[in-house]
């Protein structure tokens, strides 16, 4: 199977009809992919490791592999109505990587491992990276017995469906160094005009739930002075993010919003919003957070309305190890790949928290967008990430 | 069955654990409010009409009683999470008012009907009046066989579910004169210190989805000033509408709002939000909505997004008859009763558009709240109120 081929297979599992992806976990169509996974590990005659929680590790321990194995790998679970490339591009390349490896008759002396993670985005129990954090212990199965969707539905009864449960996990046992492939999710690759890029780290990210509280009424005979209308407090506090971290070159999103009783004709009674606000670092974050709750609150005085600020999952800041990242960056045929921050959270992150020597490459996003059914790569790029990463491999695999 | 009792009975029905009324048209807790009103007419020996629509009207027609009848009445639905007064005190007072005339001895030379009017709020299918509408002609069958719930089930299928259709009717034919007993919905019979008032209009009313478009994207990695975020033109639109009602003495307010695809990590692609505008008369209103749409469109531009205005329903101001407000002012004990305008739409105000000389009598609200599960009138109140609606009939029945 070559990479075409695996994309064209992939493609269609949970594809909308407007070209966006609905790959929620423990969906029928996350499964389908997740399935498809083991059909191509099957291929490969890899040994497949699966924990409770769902996450996947296919090792190739071919004669003279021993020690601390290399992982590489992504996720296959999308955001609503996401792209093709944020977590697939990952997998799809570290299968197409090993038969590189294999046909250049590489004889690695490590074992060589392609993980899968599941729920990366936190797009349906709100909580990203719930699969490596479970598997790393930074997010304990008693936390993650608490989460439930925005139907109600709890995280274990989701999971049983697949006869999975929120466990800890000894997956990552034996695991010496990952190297996780993603496709850009901003501008920078085509700014260095370079198709491949590696991580420096990751910029803090925290999810802050607003709920913001005032009284319903009639729509139509409330005197516009007599309102608590939590919507205009939501709706300045929006504006309010937006200035914020365009002063302080951030980034501060309320893209999720929740109105009750979201009635044409009544004044709501409650609106909540959540922020999702990043940073160069986690005191530019902090004083982020700090500038838009003191306007959200000097609002809510003006508005008699009230609200209460909830961090619902902030991450740390990430700094992948700089040796390591040069020496990707450098060791290889052709000019040197830019080393440079992202702002989007990934398993990687969560992995290099918990100890794990690691570091990412980037495929170039012609658009920079991403999360969206416009994401994009092209298929030359993608060639060459998988290069790129078979590259990475065969030196780490040494 | 005294009013006490009556409204005891009717008081559980569809009501949340925190106090709020969901009955919505043609779900159980609203059909049992039928159920329930069909009883109290059988007890009361009165002549029950269905239209297919499921609007009724039950007749008193005593020997001697003959000519166009008087109706009075209201309706059962509410909005969602609205109080137990909008709509159901204008019925349970018309029954205790009937009561009160047999007392009396009063032998009317017209006939007396009781009516129930289905999906007054539009709570359910977004389209106010709708029994009313379709009773009187103002809406056709084929624009109501159009609407759908927000759950996308189509009004013929709720309908059909309890053996209803969206259908013209003639159970309005012989009606001489409408009067609804309502809760007032504001605050102006507390600043006149009265009980009761009388309706002298309803001022015009417009629904209008503002359909805001932009470009998905990712939160973390997507640069501020690339976005094309809908949410923040639908922010500066809710404190445009704001403003602009406030310097026009009217009233506009955002309460719903959709967002595609809704996630905390995602710049919305979509952003759909509800304008729900009045005004003292039709200019006023074509204004405000110019006003509020010209800042929306000038944000949009500035925000790289585009904007859609749909009128969705607009209803005209209704003038009720000056002679028969004024007559049901002063023609009675007591100090003559204030006439005001209201703000909120009602059947009264449809069937005076399609030529039925209809008036209106409001109870006291000592909160002025409405749509709201805080929506209350005094218990004494009610009773002056039943005693008003009981001496005007008797006027008009004569």
């Amino acid at each position: 199977m070559t990479f075409e081929a695996m994309w064209h297979d992939l493609a269609p599992i949970g594809r909308t009809a407007s070209g966006g992806y609905f790959r929620q976990p423990f969906t029928a169509a996350e499964r389908e992919c997740h399935a498809w996974f083991l059909t191509e590990c099957a291929r490969r005659d890899l040994t497949v490791h699966t924990d409770g929680v769902g996450n996947v590790v296919a090792w190739w321990r071919p004669e003279g592999a021993a020690g601390p194995g290399v992982l590489t790998g992504s996720h296959l679970d999308s955001v609503l109505d996401g792209g093709a490339y944020d977590g697939p591009l990952g997998v799809v390349s570290a299968l197409a990587a090993l038969d590189l490896l294999r046909e250049r008759g590489v004889a690695p002396s490590r074992p060589l491992g392609i993980g899968v993670f599941v729920e990366e985005e936190g797009s349906r129990f709100g909580s990203a990276c719930l699969g490596s954090r479970l598997a790393t212990g930074a997010l304990t199965p008693a936390a993650a017995t608490e989460l439930r969707d925005r139907d109600g539905v709890w995280l274990a009864d989701a999971m049983a469906e697949h006869g999975l449960a929120p466990t800890s996990s000894d997956l990552l046992d034996g695991v010496g160094v990952f190297l996780e492939l993603h496709v850009e999710q901003g501008r920078a690759l085509i700014d260095h005009d370079a198709a491949v890029g590696v991580a420096s780290g990751i910029w803090p990210h925290g999810r802050y739930r607003f709920d913001f509280t005032g009284v319903a009424d009639h729509a139509g005979t409330t005197r516009m002075e007599d309102r608590h209308d939590p919507m205009l407090t939501h709706a300045m506090t929006v504006l309010a993010a937006n200035k914020q971290a365009r002063l302080q070159g951030a980034r501060a999103t309320f893209g999720r919003i929740e109105v009750v009783p979201n009635g044409t004709n009544a004044v709501p009674s409650r609106v909540t919003g959540w922020l999702d606000a990043r940073a160069r670092d986690e005191e530019a974050l902090t004083a982020l957070v700090a500038a838009i709750s003191t306007q959200a609150q000097d609002r809510a005085g003006r508005d008699g309305t009230s609200l209460q600020v909830t961090p619902e999952s902030v991450s740390a800041s990430v700094h992948f190890e700089p040796e390591l990242a040069a020496r990707l960056a450098t060791e290889h045929d052709g000019g040197a790949w830019p080393v440079l921050p992202t702002q989007a959270g990934h398993d990687a992150g969560v992995l290099s928290l918990a100890g794990i020597p690691t570091a990412m490459l980037f495929v170039r996003n012609p658009t920079g967008v991403s999360h969206s059914p416009h994401e994009h790569a092209e298929m030359a790029d993608c060639l060459l990430g998988v290069h790129a990463l078979a590259d990475s491999l065969e030196r780490l695999l040494r």
